[in-house]
């Protein structure tokens, strides 16, 4: 896409944020389901619930604040909208299902927000910016999948909330490689900056307690 | 994508959401620096434009309840966040500057919702769901630009919030075209129906009054 | 408050809205805890749950969309922000704690929405917003407690949803009778209708189907 | 309200949130038709304008971040919902129109944030709890008017958000002194902590910077 970047260049998109002082991990929907390519997986994203894993053991090192995020519906169906008309696989993805439980090697602390959720965005009429804040959060690393759909919502309102967001791109997965970099690209240009996982731990390790 | 759209059929996303019985039109940005290439523009911009006149026509026709967004930052720089950090261009659109305007063609009418907004969705932080749901709408037809930016923030957004989303195919653009049908392609498999204009109009307008 | 009354006569509050077509019942923290006067109960809050179970039973009857809500903390103080520093004894309302179940008389039943809140508004930072807009509701009748607490940020927030607002005056209660008086006469002059439980009831039913 | 206190004393409401080292000054609704008891004022507004005024001062002196909020209405109705047909006044309050100005005395100025709102809080649907997170805010003050009208619905939002929040009680006002006093009675107990004006500058003076 360098065309395509030649014009958002251009219109001077594409800025380097940085990163804060003050970080946190948001970890959007690494549970059983999207890690299996008979539910919801597939493509990349059993690689980068991998390279999660070392990134999630850096936040407890740290203490950054960390949220985790599922995919939740009732299992009478009493909050299923339309995004269980377009997807209704997700109707599946009940409390109690093996598919919505978190993958075992990124298990929540306590003290972790385990957000569940019925929408894309991580952020959607959740707690999330709030909790964020309270803890005086202003910058979201963001791992988790899928990168075309509820990594992209969650990143769009990270920004949006007036976070600076990172995309930790080797922490981001998707089912399907095209559109896990063409999201890559837009992510990039307009809402986020995009930081391989040591780039990251390296950056935060070299900062002054 | 053939083998893309093969992946997200066998785990049944993409399903037809329909058209509802109540339709409202959203067209999201299309403003004079967002069909200037020196500024925002460039690209099927100018076309999706064109393309609009005749669904807004029927819109009025039809008297659906109609929203114009325009993104607007204040001159003393009071309301820019991290968005303007990420495309520092955005503080130019303020409220008096030609490139904010909404295109004479699509000028909006008494009665229609002019929204303000700072970030990418029409819907983030605003009274557009609440004002749509007031009108008892339960579709919203989406136009505007850019189809990988707002337009895409939106529809994520009027899903979330249970509209049925239709992304009108012709009357949406971008300034660069891979991202324009990356974009469509991802609304399609998860969030928004897509129909052509003219298959929109002859819906309704088959529709008992 | 007579003389307050026609202030805010003089200054064109306190007009009727009136109840629309499409009423939704919404009950808030009708749970154990908030009936017991040990834990966060006393003053009328049993006869409100009382006068709740007929009304509830019309719900069914007319089908209208029924939500309920708890107040729900986590376990491991994850989710306890400043509404837990201000009042301790909310974080003993865990998802297994006694005190937070919805008293037997108005248990659940499926198809009805059971949100769990952490804050005093039923829609804050919530899908309720939503769920109502995606059933076609455009009015909310409210019972529950406490009226100058969850009552109160909820009705006014279901005005600024855009529904019209119904408190139930026989189904709501409080823990102490002043600010149960003082609290009707806000809702009243400015963001609900006040109506007994049987004029809602009769005026629905005088309706054609 | 002795009974009263002792209720929520026994259930461990009322304890102090304290302030926190970062404020922000939010003024709520000052403006000229509140000022005016012909339009929507009386009661003891012009007195907390009057004492807002080295408030503001100060917190300029301090370079706390500032927000006013107006209630601002479309003069062709398109945003006008159900809390414009409960107070039909409201739709007076036009952008042009002399009663929805700031009254001269706090006039903003640049880099503050000035909120138009059309429902009573100053959070609900606007981007105010992002302004204040971005600018690392923990502490929300509270002046403004009416204290049982839109100070009460944004404190209740305050405190959802996570922010210590805090009414500064000679710098609130009410057309009507009977619901002034019953809602500072509510927010003490439940929302927020009272202190008046000179107490909250003494604190902020007293921190190392």
């Amino acid at each position: 896409m360098s065309d395509e970047s030649e014009i958002y260049k251009r219109q001077n998109f594409a800025n380097p944020v940085g990163l804060g002082r003050r970080p946190a991990l948001l970890i959007v929907d690494f549970v059983v389901g999207f890690t299996d390519p008979a539910v919801f997986g597939g493509g990349n994203i059993a690689d980068a619930v991998a390279a999660t894993v070392p990134l999630l053991m850096e936040a407890r090192r740290q203490r950054w604040p960390v949220a985790h995020t599922r995919v939740i519906y009732k299992a009478d169906g009493s909050d299923a909208g339309v995004f269980a008309l377009k997807a209704p696989g997700l109707r599946g993805l009940t409390a109690d299902s093996p598919s919505a439980q978190i993958v075992p090697e990124l298990a929540p602390s306590p003290g972790e927000l385990v957000l569940d959720k019925r929408q894309a965005s991580a952020f959607f009429q959740s707690e999330l910016a709030s909790w964020l804040a309270y803890r005086g959060v202003d910058t979201v690393l963001v791992a988790g999948c899928t990168t075309s759909g509820c990594v992209r919502a969650s990143v769009v309102d990270a920004l949006s909330h007036n976070f600076r967001t990172i995309v930790v791109t080797d922490c981001v997965g998707d089912r399907a490689l095209g559109p896990h970099e063409a999201n890559l690209f837009d992510m990039a240009q307009k809402y986020a900056d995009l930081m391989p996982r040591d780039a990251v731990i390296a950056h935060y390790r070299a900062q002054p307690a």
